[in-house]
Protein backbone atom coordinates (compact mmCIF):
# COMPACT_ATOMS: atom_id res chain seq x y z
CA UNK A 1 0.00 0.00 0.00
CA UNK A 2 1.25 3.07 -1.29
CA UNK A 3 0.52 6.29 0.69
CA UNK A 4 1.46 9.89 -0.12
CA UNK A 5 2.40 12.40 2.55
CA UNK A 6 2.88 16.59 1.65
CA UNK A 7 4.07 19.06 3.80
CA UNK A 8 3.02 21.93 1.78
CA UNK A 9 4.71 25.28 1.52
CA UNK A 10 4.65 28.00 -0.93
CA UNK A 11 8.75 28.03 -0.80
CA UNK A 12 9.21 24.52 0.28
CA UNK A 13 7.22 21.55 -0.34
CA UNK A 14 8.23 18.25 1.26
CA UNK A 15 6.86 14.94 -0.30
CA UNK A 16 7.18 11.68 0.24
CA UNK A 17 5.60 8.00 -1.06
CA UNK A 18 5.90 5.07 1.46
CA UNK A 19 4.98 1.88 0.69
CA UNK A 20 3.96 -0.84 3.33
CA UNK A 21 4.60 -4.73 2.49
CA UNK A 22 5.03 -7.47 4.23
CA UNK A 23 8.66 -6.57 5.39
CA UNK A 24 7.12 -3.28 6.77
CA UNK A 25 7.14 0.81 6.12
CA UNK A 26 9.87 1.62 3.54
CA UNK A 27 10.55 5.14 1.46
CA UNK A 28 9.56 4.74 -1.70
CA UNK A 29 10.73 8.46 -2.98
CA UNK A 30 10.46 11.53 -1.46
CA UNK A 31 11.63 15.14 -2.48
CA UNK A 32 11.59 19.06 -2.19
CA UNK A 33 9.19 20.95 -4.65
CA UNK A 34 10.71 24.73 -4.19
CA UNK A 35 9.22 27.64 -6.71
CA UNK A 36 11.28 30.51 -6.84
CA UNK A 37 9.98 33.58 -4.72
CA UNK A 38 10.38 36.19 -7.94
CA UNK A 39 7.33 34.10 -9.51
CA UNK A 40 3.70 35.65 -9.18
CA UNK A 41 2.16 33.63 -6.46
CA UNK A 42 -0.65 32.25 -8.86
CA UNK A 43 2.08 30.45 -11.42
CA UNK A 44 3.76 29.14 -7.99
CA UNK A 45 0.84 27.44 -6.42
CA UNK A 46 -0.44 26.54 -9.61
CA UNK A 47 3.78 24.74 -10.04
CA UNK A 48 2.64 23.24 -6.84
CA UNK A 49 -0.49 21.57 -8.51
CA UNK A 50 1.15 20.24 -11.23
CA UNK A 51 4.26 18.82 -10.00
CA UNK A 52 2.00 17.02 -7.01
CA UNK A 53 -0.08 15.54 -9.95
CA UNK A 54 3.42 14.12 -11.30
CA UNK A 55 4.00 12.58 -7.89
CA UNK A 56 1.29 11.06 -7.97
CA UNK A 57 1.45 9.04 -10.79
CA UNK A 58 4.54 7.95 -9.73
CA UNK A 59 2.76 4.78 -8.00
CA UNK A 60 -0.52 3.34 -7.39
CA UNK A 61 -1.41 5.49 -5.00
CA UNK A 62 -4.15 4.84 -2.29
CA UNK A 63 -4.16 8.48 -0.12
CA UNK A 64 -2.73 11.83 0.23
CA UNK A 65 -2.17 12.66 3.69
CA UNK A 66 -1.58 16.31 3.66
CA UNK A 67 -0.58 18.39 6.92
CA UNK A 68 -3.64 20.28 8.26
CA UNK A 69 -2.46 23.84 8.51
CA UNK A 70 -3.06 25.61 12.03
CA UNK A 71 -2.86 29.01 12.59
CA UNK A 72 0.71 30.12 13.11
CA UNK A 73 1.68 33.82 14.57
CA UNK A 74 2.91 34.84 11.55
CA UNK A 75 -0.26 35.72 9.49
CA UNK A 76 1.30 36.05 5.64
CA UNK A 77 2.68 32.61 5.73
CA UNK A 78 -0.41 30.91 7.38
CA UNK A 79 -1.92 32.22 4.14
CA UNK A 80 0.18 30.88 2.03
CA UNK A 81 0.63 27.67 3.47
CA UNK A 82 -2.96 26.93 3.17
CA UNK A 83 -3.28 28.18 -0.29
CA UNK A 84 -0.25 25.34 -0.83
CA UNK A 85 -2.15 22.78 1.12
CA UNK A 86 -5.32 23.57 -1.21
CA UNK A 87 -2.81 22.88 -4.40
CA UNK A 88 -2.39 19.66 -2.68
CA UNK A 89 -5.69 18.85 -2.16
CA UNK A 90 -6.53 19.80 -5.29
CA UNK A 91 -3.90 17.74 -7.03
CA UNK A 92 -5.30 14.77 -5.23
CA UNK A 93 -8.92 15.59 -6.46
CA UNK A 94 -7.19 15.91 -10.33
CA UNK A 95 -5.86 12.09 -9.44
CA UNK A 96 -9.18 10.89 -8.02
CA UNK A 97 -7.70 10.30 -4.86
CA UNK A 98 -9.12 10.60 -1.30
CA UNK A 99 -7.46 13.13 1.06
CA UNK A 100 -7.02 12.89 4.76
CA UNK A 101 -5.01 15.62 7.21
CA UNK A 102 -3.54 15.70 9.83
CA UNK A 103 -1.80 17.78 12.18
CA UNK A 104 1.77 18.40 12.95
CA UNK A 105 0.83 17.94 16.99
CA UNK A 106 -0.82 14.51 15.81
CA UNK A 107 1.85 13.11 13.84
CA UNK A 108 4.44 14.31 16.55
CA UNK A 109 2.20 12.49 19.23
CA UNK A 110 1.92 9.48 16.98
CA UNK A 111 5.71 9.22 16.43
CA UNK A 112 7.63 10.34 19.38
CA UNK A 113 4.82 10.73 22.26
CA UNK A 114 5.19 14.26 22.48
CA UNK A 115 2.79 16.64 20.84
CA UNK A 116 4.91 19.27 20.59
CA UNK A 117 8.45 17.30 19.73
CA UNK A 118 11.24 19.19 18.54
CA UNK A 119 12.36 18.76 14.63
CA UNK A 120 15.17 16.78 15.69
CA UNK A 121 13.10 14.41 17.70
CA UNK A 122 11.07 14.19 15.09
CA UNK A 123 13.88 13.12 12.71
CA UNK A 124 15.55 11.01 14.90
CA UNK A 125 11.89 8.61 15.67
CA UNK A 126 12.04 8.66 11.42
CA UNK A 127 15.64 7.57 11.39
CA UNK A 128 14.92 4.42 13.83
CA UNK A 129 11.65 3.74 12.93
CA UNK A 130 12.62 3.39 9.06
CA UNK A 131 16.27 1.94 9.73
CA UNK A 132 17.79 4.76 8.01
CA UNK A 133 21.61 5.01 8.06
CA UNK A 134 21.46 8.77 8.67
CA UNK A 135 19.35 11.64 9.89
CA UNK A 136 16.95 11.85 7.37
CA UNK A 137 16.62 15.60 6.14
CA UNK A 138 15.31 18.52 4.82
CA UNK A 139 12.79 19.24 7.89
CA UNK A 140 9.90 19.30 5.21
CA UNK A 141 10.99 16.63 3.71
CA UNK A 142 10.79 14.70 6.81
CA UNK A 143 7.45 15.78 8.02
CA UNK A 144 5.94 14.18 4.67
CA UNK A 145 7.33 11.06 5.74
CA UNK A 146 6.03 11.45 9.45
CA UNK A 147 2.51 12.61 7.80
CA UNK A 148 2.82 9.11 5.47
CA UNK A 149 4.23 6.73 8.21
CA UNK A 150 1.73 8.26 10.46
CA UNK A 151 -1.15 6.83 8.80
CA UNK A 152 0.33 3.43 7.17
CA UNK A 153 1.49 2.54 11.13
CA UNK A 154 -1.91 2.82 12.32
CA UNK A 155 -4.54 -0.26 12.22
CA UNK A 156 -7.14 0.63 9.61
CA UNK A 157 -10.00 0.89 11.38
CA UNK A 158 -8.09 3.41 13.71
CA UNK A 159 -7.90 5.71 10.43
CA UNK A 160 -11.27 6.99 10.86
CA UNK A 161 -9.69 9.22 13.09
CA UNK A 162 -9.14 11.40 9.90
CA UNK A 163 -11.87 11.96 7.47
CA UNK A 164 -11.37 12.15 4.19
CA UNK A 165 -11.85 15.53 3.32
CA UNK B 1 -10.81 45.83 -22.45
CA UNK B 2 -12.75 42.85 -20.26
CA UNK B 3 -11.22 41.98 -16.37
CA UNK B 4 -12.61 39.01 -14.27
CA UNK B 5 -13.54 40.08 -10.72
CA UNK B 6 -13.58 36.77 -8.19
CA UNK B 7 -14.76 36.56 -4.74
CA UNK B 8 -13.69 33.93 -3.85
CA UNK B 9 -15.66 31.20 -1.47
CA UNK B 10 -16.13 27.52 -1.12
CA UNK B 11 -19.61 27.63 -0.70
CA UNK B 12 -19.96 30.53 -3.20
CA UNK B 13 -17.61 31.99 -5.30
CA UNK B 14 -18.75 35.45 -7.00
CA UNK B 15 -17.38 36.10 -10.37
CA UNK B 16 -18.15 39.06 -13.58
CA UNK B 17 -16.65 40.13 -16.36
CA UNK B 18 -16.97 43.65 -17.10
CA UNK B 19 -15.97 45.26 -20.17
CA UNK B 20 -14.56 48.99 -20.89
CA UNK B 21 -15.48 50.02 -24.24
CA UNK B 22 -16.38 53.47 -25.76
CA UNK B 23 -19.61 53.50 -24.39
CA UNK B 24 -18.04 53.24 -20.54
CA UNK B 25 -18.11 50.20 -18.53
CA UNK B 26 -20.68 47.68 -18.20
CA UNK B 27 -21.55 43.92 -17.10
CA UNK B 28 -20.17 41.11 -20.04
CA UNK B 29 -21.58 37.97 -17.96
CA UNK B 30 -21.86 37.53 -13.70
CA UNK B 31 -22.69 34.32 -11.80
CA UNK B 32 -22.08 32.68 -9.00
CA UNK B 33 -20.30 29.03 -8.41
CA UNK B 34 -21.90 27.58 -5.59
CA UNK B 35 -20.11 23.98 -4.39
CA UNK B 36 -22.27 21.74 -2.25
CA UNK B 37 -20.99 21.24 1.18
CA UNK B 38 -21.42 17.33 1.38
CA UNK B 39 -18.52 16.87 -1.32
CA UNK B 40 -14.41 16.48 -0.15
CA UNK B 41 -12.99 20.09 0.06
CA UNK B 42 -10.31 18.94 -2.36
CA UNK B 43 -13.16 17.65 -4.68
CA UNK B 44 -14.85 21.61 -4.58
CA UNK B 45 -11.37 23.23 -4.80
CA UNK B 46 -10.66 21.51 -8.18
CA UNK B 47 -14.31 22.22 -9.13
CA UNK B 48 -13.90 25.73 -8.33
CA UNK B 49 -10.46 25.80 -9.69
CA UNK B 50 -12.11 24.11 -13.28
CA UNK B 51 -15.36 26.28 -13.41
CA UNK B 52 -13.70 29.32 -13.26
CA UNK B 53 -10.88 28.37 -15.73
CA UNK B 54 -14.24 27.94 -18.35
CA UNK B 55 -15.14 31.43 -17.09
CA UNK B 56 -11.33 32.89 -18.15
CA UNK B 57 -12.12 31.12 -21.80
CA UNK B 58 -15.77 33.22 -22.25
CA UNK B 59 -14.06 36.02 -23.72
CA UNK B 60 -10.48 37.64 -23.80
CA UNK B 61 -9.87 38.62 -20.32
CA UNK B 62 -6.86 40.56 -19.72
CA UNK B 63 -6.69 40.98 -15.53
CA UNK B 64 -8.37 38.59 -13.32
CA UNK B 65 -9.03 40.56 -10.04
CA UNK B 66 -8.80 38.23 -6.88
CA UNK B 67 -10.32 39.79 -3.67
CA UNK B 68 -7.13 39.54 -1.08
CA UNK B 69 -8.34 37.72 2.11
CA UNK B 70 -8.25 39.14 5.22
CA UNK B 71 -7.71 37.30 8.54
CA UNK B 72 -11.01 37.35 9.69
CA UNK B 73 -12.35 35.99 13.26
CA UNK B 74 -13.83 32.44 12.45
CA UNK B 75 -10.51 30.74 11.54
CA UNK B 76 -12.36 27.97 9.77
CA UNK B 77 -13.92 30.30 7.37
CA UNK B 78 -10.70 32.30 6.72
CA UNK B 79 -8.66 29.46 5.79
CA UNK B 80 -11.10 27.94 3.39
CA UNK B 81 -11.38 31.33 1.82
CA UNK B 82 -8.02 31.71 1.17
CA UNK B 83 -7.86 28.19 -0.37
CA UNK B 84 -10.81 28.88 -2.84
CA UNK B 85 -8.40 32.22 -3.70
CA UNK B 86 -5.82 30.33 -4.00
CA UNK B 87 -8.11 27.96 -6.71
CA UNK B 88 -8.96 31.23 -8.27
CA UNK B 89 -4.70 32.53 -8.50
CA UNK B 90 -4.25 29.02 -10.47
CA UNK B 91 -7.01 29.30 -12.57
CA UNK B 92 -5.32 32.48 -13.45
CA UNK B 93 -2.14 31.17 -13.71
CA UNK B 94 -3.38 27.86 -16.19
CA UNK B 95 -5.42 30.22 -18.63
CA UNK B 96 -1.96 32.82 -18.44
CA UNK B 97 -3.54 35.58 -17.41
CA UNK B 98 -2.17 38.03 -14.77
CA UNK B 99 -3.64 38.41 -11.59
CA UNK B 100 -4.26 41.23 -8.90
CA UNK B 101 -5.59 40.74 -5.37
CA UNK B 102 -7.69 43.61 -4.04
CA UNK B 103 -8.82 43.70 -0.49
CA UNK B 104 -12.69 44.62 -0.02
CA UNK B 105 -12.04 47.60 2.06
CA UNK B 106 -10.15 49.15 -0.66
CA UNK B 107 -12.88 48.13 -3.29
CA UNK B 108 -15.23 50.41 -0.78
CA UNK B 109 -12.96 52.82 -0.17
CA UNK B 110 -12.55 53.17 -4.12
CA UNK B 111 -16.23 52.99 -5.18
CA UNK B 112 -18.45 54.53 -1.98
CA UNK B 113 -15.48 56.41 -0.45
CA UNK B 114 -15.71 54.29 2.36
CA UNK B 115 -13.81 51.47 3.38
CA UNK B 116 -16.08 50.43 5.71
CA UNK B 117 -18.95 50.95 3.74
CA UNK B 118 -21.93 48.03 4.12
CA UNK B 119 -23.06 45.10 1.45
CA UNK B 120 -26.11 47.44 0.74
CA UNK B 121 -24.36 51.02 0.33
CA UNK B 122 -22.07 48.75 -2.30
CA UNK B 123 -24.60 47.46 -3.81
CA UNK B 124 -26.47 51.05 -4.24
CA UNK B 125 -23.01 52.61 -6.02
CA UNK B 126 -22.61 49.71 -7.91
CA UNK B 127 -25.98 49.67 -9.64
CA UNK B 128 -25.99 53.93 -10.18
CA UNK B 129 -22.70 53.25 -11.59
CA UNK B 130 -23.52 50.38 -14.14
CA UNK B 131 -26.98 52.20 -14.51
CA UNK B 132 -28.93 48.71 -13.77
CA UNK B 133 -32.02 49.10 -13.49
CA UNK B 134 -32.52 47.06 -10.17
CA UNK B 135 -30.31 46.43 -7.29
CA UNK B 136 -27.64 44.07 -8.06
CA UNK B 137 -27.31 40.85 -6.11
CA UNK B 138 -26.48 38.43 -4.62
CA UNK B 139 -22.94 40.35 -2.59
CA UNK B 140 -20.95 37.86 -3.85
CA UNK B 141 -21.52 38.78 -7.51
CA UNK B 142 -21.77 42.11 -6.03
CA UNK B 143 -18.10 42.24 -4.76
CA UNK B 144 -16.89 40.21 -7.86
CA UNK B 145 -18.33 43.29 -10.02
CA UNK B 146 -16.76 45.66 -7.27
CA UNK B 147 -13.52 44.19 -7.96
CA UNK B 148 -13.61 44.66 -11.91
CA UNK B 149 -15.34 48.05 -11.78
CA UNK B 150 -12.21 49.22 -9.05
CA UNK B 151 -9.80 48.13 -11.89
CA UNK B 152 -11.17 49.66 -14.79
CA UNK B 153 -12.30 52.47 -13.40
CA UNK B 154 -9.07 53.78 -12.52
CA UNK B 155 -6.41 55.74 -15.00
CA UNK B 156 -4.01 53.05 -16.10
CA UNK B 157 -0.66 54.39 -14.35
CA UNK B 158 -2.80 54.04 -11.40
CA UNK B 159 -3.32 50.33 -11.55
CA UNK B 160 0.60 49.98 -10.00
CA UNK B 161 -1.29 50.17 -6.90
CA UNK B 162 -2.33 46.68 -7.13
CA UNK B 163 1.15 44.73 -8.75
CA UNK B 164 0.62 41.40 -10.45
CA UNK B 165 0.22 38.09 -7.62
Amino acid sequence: MFVLGVDPGLVRCGYAILNRSDEGIAVETAGLIETPRDLPLSVRLLEIFDLLREVMQLCAISVVVVERVLFQSNVRTAMSVGQASGAALMAAAACSLPVVQMSSNEVKLALVGDGGASKLQLQTMVQRLLLLDQLPGPPDVVDAIGLAYCYLSVAPHQRELWPVT
